[in-house]
């Protein structure tokens, strides 16, 4: 699977560069049905755009399945990217996903509930702005109309990326049939930092994700000559700016978060022009919410005195995973495992965060990234560990499936 | 003369986009070349663009008088802008030079030597990047080939836009025979600061172009995840770029220098993207040579020090306009003032500077901008100080082309 992926979408850099809706994302789509084709697995696509691959032997059909209380239990992750990606974020958990799917066959399991495995389009977000747009429309949370609206940065709209992908935009919304056929997901994902380093495990299980946020801050300013404009006269937009980026990383310091001043804007932007506005966004997080927006509004207090406007693009409480279904992944892992799986909250979004939110009992399972690097091409996994990742997520359907439907 | 120009080029914003040959751009040559038929100038092209009209009632023609020792007196400026930039800076020079010629006439003034008006291309770089490129070119100070290979925003190249404007690109290059004409060259120039405000007169003569330069600082770092990557892992190369930001401001107000951070580039750009590379531009110029080259390396060493590499883009000397010519036009105006006409140093670049380096004899006049504001729509100037400048320049050409050639 993976020397199938591996072209597409490269960069020369050795990163990848998977949008939504693309041409490189139709290819990993058929790549992913192709994949279900191969398994039996039957291939649906929801009103988003989702794909769920079916493993369900009957009797009956899923939704009688569903209908006579077994609903499914769903695995897998995302195949797009962010610019300049790593190979594993996102197609890590749609191999894992299928390759567990694999190894229970194998060894001649057969679930009591349908089990699927899904590819979530566009989880980063990268085109359109928004993350984990597939699973917010899916659920609701993003309104098909303002999916519809968002613009790339060639100026082409989602509902005209959607065409361009052979869909109908006006199939766009949320789905309660797909919906409501899932008992719960599990979503494996690279780790995306050093926990499991530090703590020389293959495997965690995910507790929480962070809250975490976007804010733009516009600074005004004066445009003005740079060689004739005394330095008393000037109203320069960029000090402001610089002054945030420097506090950005001071306050998340000593509130013990993260703090990201990692997109900027100037205006007009020549080398001789004093900027006239300056905008930067603003991305934090933490594990404490409170100290968050402490800091969100120690920054923004400090910026408005040098005359900012804060906006608030977006926020997200913390996301907590189910706790029982957590508690039973642990369980499972320490079982088959030398060591117990630890237990860690994450700084990043995720389809299964949303899933959560939408009162779909939902988990993570992390495998260890040796760099700890992420969203760039120097991410990695070790093959071992990507075995056993594939082993525990198998152990975990296995448990989940024939034990009691989760 | 304002009438007809004042709609070209112009944005929402009431700032002027009239980059370098671009359709705006052709629409006022074709303006230049109209009001130069009018007044039965004689208009001619050199090698790189820049556009001449000439007075000249004989003997001879225009190369016969330079033969006989009669070299022209030119005057003038440009017609192009920054982004977003003022309806003065540029098109004053030009409207007043033709206004001048207009004044003469009507006094009955007959030069004893050949004027020309004139209009240089790519004054402001804009577009390409090289402030006074149409004065490079023409001087021997900007090589042909080098001009051909830069690049616009839009990865157009000077020699294809040259092409799209119905210019043959090999024909660019040094334009001895042009440049041969030239005895004297006087710009007048909307004043670029409050110097004139503050001394309460409406007219300056220019004694010097202040050093000036620019230089690219690459701040390295490490792109990653701006969620999940601890603070003490991180390698963020914006941290780097917003100290150069404060240092330029700190280190120029110590030694009386001017120095701006206008521009910026981010890679890989995004908000939740721990940014890889931030390169950041630093204009740097001053009164004090020295001191501009001192604050020039105590940034370099402290950008040195957070990993950075500094590239010197530019770097132009001191440039004293020619000490004689301007003393004459000081006395000339002084003659017909109330008050002395103040003489300035000024920071910005101008073609008469780039006409001093290549050994012209060269002045400029400054005409009082009640807000000192430049490289901006709130750049101005009154009616009166405007009808002073022209009054003013006619004086210098009557003074410079009868009393005696330059």
């Amino acid at each position: 699977m993976w020397s199938d992926l591996e072209p597409v979408g490269r960069a020369s850099s050795g990163g990848y560069r998977r949008f939504a809706w693309t041409a490189d994302d139709h290819t990993l789509r058929e790549w992913f049905a192709a994949e279900c084709a191969r398994r039996g697995l039957d291939l649906t696509t929801d009103r988003v755009g989702n794909q769920w691959g079916w493993w369900w032997d009957g009797p009956g059909t899923v939704d009688e399945a569903v209908a006579a209380g077994r609903k499914a239990l769903v695995i897998g992750s995302h195949l797009d990217s962010v610019p300049d990606g790593g190979a594993f974020d996102g197609p890590l958990g749609v191999v894992s996903s299928l390759a567990a799917v694999d190894l229970l066959r194998a060894a001649g399991v057969t679930p009591q509930v349908p089990v699927a495995v899904t590819n979530f389009v566009d989880e980063e977000g990268a085109r359109f702005g928004i993350a984990c747009a597939g699973s917010r429309v899916l659920t609701g949370q993003l309104a098909p109309e303002r999916a519809l609206a968002l613009t790339d940065a060639d100026g082409t709209t989602y509902a005209d990326a959607l065409r361009a992908a052979g869909r109908d935009p006006a199939e766009l919304g949320p789905d309660p049939e797909t919906l409501g056929r899932i008992g719960a997901f599990v979503e494996l994902h690279v780790e995306q930092g050093r926990a499991l380093v530090d703590l020389d495990a293959p495997v965690a299980v995910a507790s929480d994700i962070w809250p975490h946020g976007r804010w733009r801050f516009d600074f005004p300013g004066e445009a003005n000559h740079a060689g004739t404009t005394r330095l008393v006269d000037r109203r320069d937009a960029m000090l402001g700016y610089a002054d945030l980026v420097l506090g950005a990383r001071h306050v998340a310091t000593q509130r013990g978060c993260v703090a990201t001043v990692g997109k900027v804007h100037v205006t007009p932007g020549g080398v001789n022009a004093i900027p006239s506005h300056v905008t930067g966004w603003l991305d934090a997080r933490g594990a404490d919410e409170d100290q968050v927006v402490a800091m969100v509004e120690e920054l923004t207090a400090r910026a408005g005195e040098m005359g900012a406007t804060v906006t608030q693009e977006s926020w997200t409480p913390t996301t907590r995973f189910d706790a029982a279904l957590s508690e039973r992944l642990r369980r499972v892992l320490d079982r088959d495992a030398a060591v117990s799986a630890p237990v860690l909250g994450t700084g990043a979004g995720h389809d299964a965060g949303i899933l959560a939110t939408a009162g779909v009992p939902s988990a993570m399972l992390f495998v260890r990234n040796p760099t700890g690097v992420s969203h760039s091409p120097a991410e990695h996994a070790e093959a071992d560990d990507c075995h056993a990742g594939v082993e525990a997520l198998a152990a975990c359907v296995q448990d989940l499936t024939t034990e009691g439907a989760a």
